[in-house]
């Protein structure tokens, strides 16, 4: 589809065809585009946990105040954040410099200040928020583009679903996306601020 | 473009040709598509300085570890999140009721919710990043399509940026987005966490 088209016809969806599932394709298809999405020092600090098993949908639905949408979605995504990114840290620039980035002294440097955000506890939940939630957004545009509603989520209990889901302590949960296809059609699109009051231009 | 192409082929770009600017019209088309974006009770958090006189670009390069693509870039944008929902809530709210979302009682309850947001100063940076990367993605896939490049940056200081444009104390800034057209071909993409560690199924 258009990506204008994609943008524009998007919307957040609370009502699924129980009827219909995602698919193992689809779900490859879908994180094949979503992993393409951009984040901090490449660090792709995103981990997805898709549950499309019913009594597992259940169990996710009491740490979401009970919403129905959490059960009637095909799949549900714990979108989580990893808040230590040095764990990948190595490998992801050893890429850098095979594919001539930087060399290795920046290497080096570069593997410091992301081994320093684990020391920072406030800094790195705000850290990985940033770049897990620009995939979070690409993940919706690519379910849309594949005929996919989505629905984000932050009415959740994150402690909760960590530990119902065998979440680690250095994984944050960030925010749900329900999935699966629409049942019903949405109402009208509510308010948008406009252009005038969101963008400023040369000062705030 | 087709969405897919545009997932496929957005890349961050650091080299902008100086000659080729972004208009007005353009700027007015690619927010009208980024004001789409979901959002933590459609609170819309996001707010934009746009910054394309060559002045503030040079200070806001010296705000940013002074990296050249600030000033090279047509357009920087600061994108920001208002941490303090409660400033437009009512007026989103009465829109919910207007179009048959919930009703008066229901209004008062997420009045409450959205304003406490505010009383909780950890939470409210976190809750303001979440939704305000949602828009963020959606810029630079609505910029690719437009023939725009784009590229995020973390790396600058959001106070030094706050004080030089005037940002008041209940909006973060959040990241930078240099936008404009590309001078000279980006490198091959750096390495992707694959499908298999990124998606955990049923459980982490």
């Amino acid at each position: 589809m258009e990506t204008k088209e994609v943008i524009k016809t998007r919307r957040s969806v609370h009502y699924f065809d129980t009827a219909r599932q995602i698919t193992d394709e689809q779900l490859s298809e879908l994180f094949d585009l979503v992993k393409l999405a951009p984040s901090g020092y490449n660090m792709q600090p995103w981990e997805f946990v898709v549950v499309r098993d019913p009594e597992n949908k259940k169990r996710l639905r009491r740490c979401a105040m009970n919403q129905k949408h959490v059960e009637e979605a095909s799949a549900m995504v714990i979108v989580c954040g990893n808040m230590n990114p040095g764990k990948y840290a190595e490998k992801i620039f050893d890429d850098w410099v095979r594919q001539g980035y930087f060399g290795e002294r920046s290497k080096e440097q570069a593997l410091k200040q992301v081994r320093g955000i684990w020391e920072k506890p406030e800094y790195r939940k705000i850290w990985t928020t940033r770049s897990t939630c620009l995939s979070a957004m690409l993940l919706m545009i690519a379910a849309k583009d594949m005929g996919i509603a989505t629905c984000p989520m932050e009415g959740f209990d994150p402690e909760a679903t960590a530990k119902e889901f065998g979440i680690p302590d250095d994984v944050m949960p960030i925010m749900l996306i329900a999935m699966g296809y629409e049942s019903k059609p949405a109402l009208p699109r509510v308010y948008r601020r406009p252009y005038e009051e969101i963008v400023h231009h040369e000062k705030f």
